[in-house]
């Protein structure tokens, strides 16, 4: 049977974040601002344990995603409007916040100390981390130099500046795909740079590439050199098949070839896998008692805004039955 | 760097399921029709593989769910609406489905075979599980003869019924005293009765019950038979402190001690748990190959939406590598 009876909805939300405390001992401290750490910090706080949350920023990748359009309960949203409907769930509850900062190292006692780079040092007696990944980079000679002239990661922050110019991406999986896409709306012309014979994105990313006319791929191909003074004026290109080097002309290049884990502060505190990511069981439990992590940073499969919402869901409760079981001593 | 540059928004959204065929051998077969089942759906199709989707109904325990709080996004939301949603978010793509049969039993070959209560057999060559989890029964004297007739699992459906009535609510976890909760909105008084020394629930779905004054609470108490001849009139109740016998008046009665998963299908395909759930690995594999499973009749623990949501775009994912890699025969 289903009848419709009035609940009350919540319409004002008050902000009730507050700032974090040296010496107070909080029950659980998550590390991060995306969408796992943001996730972990409303079921945190929903189950009433002491909650605070250290982070350089909020939102984390998702707000260098224009369109989301597989965030279930969403057919489509804008990257920085779910990550501020995401910061706006959490300000409804009082969490201890530091922002701003960086944890750089965390020592693994009972009660768990955490070092950031502000020279502050925090308490707590378990830990959720969710630093999620960054962009990898090429490593070609000019790329360090280029950075932010010409030399780009992220397509949807700095697509528009390449209006009418010629562009280069780097890579074939989604994030290439994806970044190619956005850029052919807004340059003249993009070139793919791809190091395999075809492409690894989805295909309904490349069916959307193929909407286009403005762009052409070179398959089995890398980026050896990126040529320029004050901007991007040139790549070197290797021809993996024809073992031949030759020079291109562009503007830009966006290297879209994956990411890597922020883990470096939890080396040798938890177990990392060979790609530097923290290893977690299904209940998002570290190798470190008291120490769990959710979302990109982990081991766990596929990088994606609902799982890595749902991971943090995981390592809250993980987290909160670990604070219980521990709170008799 | 920010620029704000426009997309087009999806503004018109045709349905585009189309009813699901036998002797089509299909890339991937959902089983169920909950958060963790659409957003597998979602996953496969935007990957576009061939996906067939078999369930008895859509949303699954979401729609027995009134106010939705801890789903990232919203911070507040009526299980129906967002039930739909997700239903709306499927349909936009050419799924294909079987609506209102069940599943009763699967053959697990390189092509499997699922056989479905209206007769029909439909062909996949990979199987992603989500059929969740259903109400645990008392099985007590009285509790199947009067189901719909004073008994009752499901307060969200059914609590406006009990308007200025005396109610029990077994139970002390959140199902119970969300169901209390509901009820003491309602009903002229809840009398919680729960078997173990305290409650099991959440601290802030404690606050809220506290809010009220017309509920009280038995600790070490069982129901033992549930009495009434057209509908409910009293319960036995066993003081299992005292060792005491003794009814009470009564005119409905909730039960929330949990849920047990609907694996029966699939046992001896896949290996399940004590609990009878069916194991998984962080990636959604079960034991068969080409077999994936998720969301609450899995061994993840934690039933949230947010989680079974983030393991059925795991177990998509691992589907859908799992097809490629098979496709090449």
């Amino acid at each position: 049977m289903n009848f419709n009876f009035q609940f009350p909805v919540i319409e004002q939300i008050e902000k009730r974040t507050k700032a974090i405390e040296e010496n107070t001992i909080y029950d659980v401290i998550i590390i991060g601002g995306g969408p796992s750490a943001l996730t972990a910090a409303v079921y945190c706080l929903r189950k009433g344990v002491k909650t605070a949350l250290i982070t350089k920023e909020f939102g984390g990748q998702i707000t260098e995603t224009a369109t989301i359009e597989n965030y279930m309960g969403y057919k489509y949203i804008e990257g920085n409007t779910l990550a501020q409907k995401f910061k706006e769930q959490v300000e409804q509850f009082e969490l201890s916040l530091a922002y701003n900062t960086v944890v750089e190292k965390v020592i693994n006692d009972k009660i768990k100390k955490i070092y950031c780079s502000d020279g502050k040092v925090y308490l707590s007696r378990s830990i959720i981390i969710s630093t999620g990944k960054r962009w990898k980079t090429l490593n070609v000679v000019g790329e360090k130099e280029l950075v932010g002239k010409g030399v780009a990661y992220c397509a949807i922050c700095d697509a528009p500046l390449f209006k009418d110019k010629t562009v280069l991406v780097v890579g074939g999986g989604n994030s290439a795909v994806e970044a190619a896409i956005d850029l052919c709306k807004i340059a003249k012309k993009v070139i793919l740079v791809q190091n395999l014979e075809k492409y690894t994105a989805d295909k309904i990313l490349l069916d959307k590439l193929n909407e286009f006319n403005n762009f052409e791929t070179l398959f089995s191909h890398t980026v050896s050199k990126i040529n320029g003074k004050n901007f991007v004026e040139s790549v070197e290109l290797h021809d993996l098949k024809n073992d031949r080097i030759f020079n291109i002309e562009v503007q830009g290049v966006f290297i879209e070839i994956g990411l890597i884990p922020n883990s470096e502060a939890f080396e040798g505190v938890v177990a990392l896998n060979q790609y530097k990511e923290i290893i977690v069981d299904c209940a998002c439990k570290t190798s470190a008692e008291g120490i769990f992590a959710a979302g990109d940073v982990t081991s766990v499969p596929y990088k994606q805004i609902i799982i890595a919402a749902g991971e943090g869901a995981k390592a809250a409760l993980s987290a909160c039955e670990y604070i219980l079981s521990n709170k008799k001593e």
